[in-house]
């Protein structure tokens, strides 16, 4: 992992929980009244965002923001096993600093999240939402459209936050990242682990599919010289 | 068939009705006081959600996800019927299985829906929303577009929610698969066959008009020995 | 004006009304609480809407639907002046014939609008409206992006509704349709002289813009051989 | 600067200024119940106007319509200093007689707005605001994906009005311009210095940024003889 890369997902990360977490608080703040238009407000703000930041940052580290992207990247032949040692802990921070950068935008302390969300259903929609995410990211991988990952990822997580019971966190990095603010986008720190156990189901599920559903001819695409594999994976 | 298609077009089936009914919960619970408002947040999430599966297994099996499409690509010379006869019982196995899904997120049983929607107003709209369905994927197939009809299906059905009084089902499989859920966007049994019916006689007066206005210069476009006609149509 | 462009200009008119008119009558029924929040509905639906009618119908027609487009359109050296003259009644038909139609997919009677909207505030939104509008179109078109046309000009018009006071009609034939709703996007018959006369009067403005910003290097472009540019013009 | 450039700098940028500015008199006059919802239907207009504003007037003037971005092309060896001598008056004349221009259509007095703004969250806001767009700008200038600035400014925009406390001015020229209104997005003169300090700051932390993320080969841009360089940057 070149230092470039390291702090492409690091701001990138940050970036994601910082639109996350701020736009929750603008609409639980703003939008009192009624849950579903503050949830819309959040699901615009996350679409439109998520997509920029891939946009960004795809060049630079592949823009994956999300342990278990790297971790599928990985199983796939893309990246080697030690930069997803080095990515993950990377995405994590980032997450938890963007959400306590959202907090001091809004004035909120930083504070650990009262919001319990483990529950069954909850958990199932877990293991759905991420299973999408990855299924999405690849298809396009796969079939050579990795360009168009950024609006199709922010469009697929903008309708997840609706058809989701869980609002689609999707992402373990992002899961750890909401435990430190209690507020719209919050989820209390006993609710992370069951989400990241329910995201990696979730995650190995649709890398059983991606494999069945779209072969790819070169068995080890990872020593593609040029190393373009393992860029488009990223992105 | 190829064993793949069919994987595809079951879990696009699948994925299309478990946005359509999850985000229809989630609407209705979290906005309860504006039925505009639940439309609204269904409909953002249904154009975003459609566009990207549209997107994610068009290389695979046209990513149908609908009867109608199905049997006016059959007839205008692309899948050979048993493909028709393949493709439409999965998919209405794929939508049934999707609505079950999305109850199951959000833990509420799966029951035959109660809503009544056959009035002739709806009827009309289920005429004019499937004829526009069709009219756009195929317009778009028979000038070599068809790499614009993921987002041109998602942002015509987002819209045609609300254009129309019937919400625009406009597909038979969705249509059955949304009378397993007793919720925001379901149909009582009784209404589905009248929908069927209004659905394909829009789908064969949009047939009629494109291929009046979409005249194509080879008469038997099946018999392109790449095949690139019929996978264009699929998507 | 060969058959195949006047009947696309004619479904697309239509086509344009009832998702104007329609989705108007679901927003003012399904929201009524909040004038705001149908007016968004109304815009999200037009957006998406009039962007995949232009994607449709613009390799047939140039997908104008707009009489104020056909006349800069030929004032710029594209379609001879007698498509004018046939493309404009067929515009206004269609559009009339989409309200009805509208009215009809919602169970409301056709019947003259009450609502007056020809104050002078309104007059001068038409005027920047119908201004902005003619200069996105004729921008791309001078600059080799016509394909550009549909999602700009569905963005533009979404934002139109809400930065403009009158909800930026921009359009003389959709004005008249929209006199035979008396719902949420109608207008009454004493105001549409005077919008139609704020229209051309932006038109003129914009075509002055048009020519000074972006002059193109062919006097007399109508003269390409291949037609290029007044199909280019048209979309 | 050619008197070409100017006039679309100043166009543009009263665009901007009169769809901000518009938009948020309607959402609140229009929604007067819910704050949230009336800044959604101004980032829902917001981010689309200034998509299609910058489409068509990018070739022109390269389509800044804001100080800071006319600052960081200079900084990056773009256009020359005496440029930005010319663009930065007329982006800011442009956004106010924008800002009159709204208040006209719909018939409010332009006066100045009370709305105080400048708190140290609002500050710290900006700051990540401004950082953000500035990024996103140069990241696609310097990766050669400047024709994807249109869509992708207007998508950050949309997500920060929301994911900000501040609302995300991030533009000096539009701060001096909301202030003339004194309506939803109004600024209270007293804010606007501040605002423009904290705005500088992030566009200086995001030009370090971008020359440490994205490096160019060449050092001297600038010397590019067919000038495409400082074309892109302005985009």
């Amino acid at each position: 992992m070149s230092a470039r890369a390291g702090a492409a997902e690091f701001l990138g990360s940050a970036g994601l929980a910082a639109v996350v977490v701020g736009s929750g608080i603008a609409a639980q703040t703003l939008s009192p009244g009624d849950v579903g238009l503050a949830l819309f407000e959040n699901a615009f703000a996350t679409a439109l965002g998520l997509t920029v930041l891939i946009l960004v940052f795809a060049p630079v580290s592949g823009a994956h923001f999300n342990p278990v992207v790297t971790l599928v990247d990985a199983l796939s032949g893309g990246r080697p096993w030690r930069t997803v040692a080095l990515y993950v802990p990377v995405q994590v921070a980032g997450c938890v600093t963007g959400a306590v950068l959202a907090n001091a935008m809004f004035g909120v302390p930083t504070a650990l999240s009262t919001t319990d969300r483990a529950t069954w259903p909850h958990l199932l929609a877990e293991v759905v939402a991420t299973a999408g995410l990855v299924l999405v990211i690849f298809a396009l991988v796969r079939t050579e459209r990795a360009h168009l990952a950024a609006p199709a990822v922010g469009a697929y997580i903008g309708a997840a936050y609706f058809f989701t019971s869980s609002t689609s966190f999707a992402n373990p990095a992002i899961t750890v990242g909401r435990a430190v603010s209690d507020t719209f986008a919050g989820i209390a720190p006993a609710s992370v682990l069951p989400f990241i156990g329910a995201q990696l189901v979730g995650a190995v599920l649709a890398w059983l599919l991606v494999r069945a559903l779209f072969p790819v001819a070169d068995p080890d695409p990872a020593i593609v010289p040029d190393g373009s594999h393992s860029e488009a994976a990223a992105s």
